[in-house]
This record gives structure tokens, sequence and C-alpha cells, in this order.
């Protein structure tokens, strides 16, 4: 028996999110099922993150144990000739019996990117949030500075999260403009249930003018979530990676 | 009776193609379509670019004669109301009755890109072409060269094409990467049919080391289709934009 790590990528847009669940094909159900096949014995993957419906990710990880023979590091070319086009392998390793993708200390990087122009353009239409009204990066970064550090994101938390603790801790957060293309990038130990669309939603606020930077440490101090932006749309964001920070465990 | 110009964004996966065919939907039948149920009678558009099923554009240009009392600027935001979501309209103005999308003085630019990487990526399946054997943008650059200014592309011209002349000016051609995106750009007076596709074709062959740079020029010579490389796929392509020189006729 041993245990193999998968990074993972995949479009969204056509799924109910990683984890398994009874309304709708998910990512993790597409994965057990061809890593099922291919290893020729029943196998269930243990995901990292639980992406929503409609999320994208570059870089989410799992992790399955197997008595198969096939080398770790073959198994990603192996499975990526079974899978949908919309879901890719991008590594794939043997790990530490022990090492499991939720509870070893990690750091995760998002982004979500928002289309700013008169029109939206067709190509992006999966994969960016678009918003005609003119945005103020400088603004959004100033506001983005009000995040860094520990803090009780309570504010941020969708309704419905049950977490033992809402105080999460951002390690770094950037703003950039590319033409029409507004990419925020977001690191930290861990994020909760909505948190990056709902800062997201809330920045944009910000960058449209509706309130000055200076309100996101309101927005904070209130932890409601009534004090916060929208959530913006799922489609926009994407869990670019994830590093393990012990990281002898993986090696 | 006035004439109406208009530019054009569309994500081409699922049309075959701009003009009007019998064999499958096209990005100009659902123009004409839309347009006439707007304006309340038959409108047929005249297209700058017949772009291939498959092929993308950011800018492509058409105009229409109408006696519909709609300001021209007013007819982009009352047609993306009715659209698919894989078109939309970026500007819509009143030109003079004259003024010909394919016989006024143009320069055209399309972007062909590439992702260069071990394993693809779900998000950028539909508008970019994978390769993973790595690719040398420095001699991409090299041979991209021996392009620039008016040369005979009848190597670069796709078979079945009926032109007067095959010669063709390139007034500018780039290639950035980006992390493991690489775009390449070329701006000329006009393009044959499958050029670009078989220009990115043969300076992939070029960037993956099959031939050196220098062979750019010796494909040139050859005015022979079969000397130059295979045609990229239609996915990578966009049709960038369209500048009209003696632009007074626009304004």
């Amino acid at each position: 028996m041993k245990r193999i790590m998968l990074e993972i990528a995949y479009d969204g847009t056509n799924y109910c999110g990683w984890q398994v669940q009874p309304n709708g094909i998910t990512v993790q159900e597409v994965l057990n099922h061809h890593l099922s096949e291919l290893l020729k014995e029943p196998v269930e993957t243990i995901g990292a993150s639980r992406t929503d419906a409609g999320v994208h990710a570059l870089g989410n990880v799992a992790v399955f144990d197997t008595n198969a023979r096939m080398p770790g590091e073959k198994i990603a070319y192996a499975l990526n000739q079974r899978l949908p086009a919309d879901i890719r392998i991008q590594m794939s390793k043997e790990v530490r019996a022990d090492f499991h993708p939720r509870y070893q200390v990690s750091e995760k990087t998002y982004e979500y990117r928002i289309l700013n122009r008169r029109f939206p353009v067709p190509t992006e239409r999966f994969y960016s949030h678009f918003t005609y009204i003119p945005m103020d990066i400088g603004k959004m970064r100033k506001a983005g500075e009000y995040l860094l550090g520990e803090h009780d994101f309570k504010s941020f938390c969708g309704t419905g999260a049950q977490v033992k603790t809402t105080v999460r801790t951002i390690h770094r957060f950037s703003v950039e403009r590319e033409n029409d293309l507004i990419t925020m990038r977001i690191t930290g130990s861990g994020f909760l249930y909505n948190m990056v669309r709902i800062l997201a939603g809330t920045l944009m606020e910000i960058g449209g003018g509706a309130y000055p930077p200076e309100k996101m440490q309101e927005i904070l101090a209130a932890k409601d979530r009534k004090a916060a932006g929208p959530t913006a749309p799922a489609r926009g964001l994407t869990l670019i990676k994830i590093d393990y920070k012990n990281g002898k465990e993986e090696e």
C-alpha cells in the first residue's frame, strides 16, 4: 500500500464543485471513477480544497492509497489519457503514508480575475467576472493592506459555514491590471467558506468608489457578514496552488 | 438609409466561422438574425475578415445598411441584450455610405497563443494550442524577422484559396512568453487563407528545434505550401483588431 499525491487543474464551469455530492457531477467523483478504472481497484481521493461549484483550479491537491504497482510519477500521464478535457493532472508522486492534504500546514494562493471594460469579451466569459464600472486599483491595493496578517475574518465568512474559529492569516495580497484584466492574488494559511469571493466583492465596491479603502478596517471590526460586500461570482476564482510548508513530508 | 459599422468580439469555438454557409451555424448568420429582429427589417452584414471555424475575434469589423432610427452608437448596447454570450459587440457607429470593410485600406493584427508546459491546463484549452515540446522563443523571434516587409507568402497559403496575388506586407511581428503562455502577434496589410496558422505551425517547428531560424528564408523562397510547417489549430488564433488607415472615412 502506498499514498499518492496529485496536483490537479480543472475548469470548474461544468462541475458542482470538488466534493462528491448527490445533486450533480463533481471533480472528485470523476477523478475517483477514472483512478479506479486505471488502477483496477476502488480508489477514494482526499482533497485539500473543496472548491465550490464553478470555481477553477490550477493546483488543487489530493491524495489516495493504492496497492497498484504503477510508479507514482507515471500516474499523471496515464490518468490524463482517461480524464475529460476539463480536468488535467499536473503532477503525481508518492508521499509518506501519513501525509494528509488538509491537516498538513500549508499556504494557499487564489486568484480572482475581473474584466473591466465597456463590454464583455466572449473568450473571457468563463474565467473572469465582468464589470463596466471603472475600477481604481490603487484603492483596491490600499484596502487590501488591511487584510495582511492575522485577523478575525468573520465578516468574510459565507453563512452556513461551521468552523471552530474565523481567525485566519493572510501572507500576501496584490492587485495588478493588464489592459482590461484586473487580477487579485491572495495567499494565506487558510480561507473561510466563500472568503475570497466576499473579499473580491468588497474590494470591487471599494475599487468602484462606493466606499473608501479605510472602510475595510470597519468591515473587519464588525465581525458581521452583512457589513461586507456581495459574494463575487465563482467563475472569476481560481485556486492557483497549495504549498506545504514543512515540506519534508512530501519529498 | 445609413451605414453602421460594428466591432465584434466572439468565441469561435462553437461556430463554423464567420461567413454564412449551409453546413453549420456561423457568427454572421447569428448577427444578421438578431440585427434584423432588433431593427425590424432584413439586415445583411458585410464582414471584414471571414475567420475560419474555431477562430476567435476581439475586433472583427462588419457594416450594414439600415433605415432604422436608432442612433449608431446605441446599437451595440441594444444588440448585446439579444446576442448569445459568445458574441459581444464592442462598438457601433455610423460611417460613410461608401465605407467597405474589405476594400478600405487596413492593417490587421492577429494573435496566436501556445501553451508550453508539461501538461495542458483545462481553462486554457479553448483559447490556446498546447505543446509540451520546449519552445525557444529567441529562435522564433529570429525566424519572424524574415517575415517583415513585402514578400510572396505563397508557401504560407492554404490550398484551395483563389487569390490574384500571394504577395503581402507584414508590418510587425513579436513573440512574448509569460510563464507558460507564448503569444505571437503579427500585423500586416492582409493575410492569405490560413496564413497565420501556417506561420504559427512553422514557427513552432523552429521554436522546437526541428529547423534553424534561417530555414524561414528558404521556405519563403520555395513558394510552395509543402515547404512550410503544418497548419496550427484554429483554437489558438484570435483576430485582435483591424485598423483602417485612411481613417477619415470612419470618422
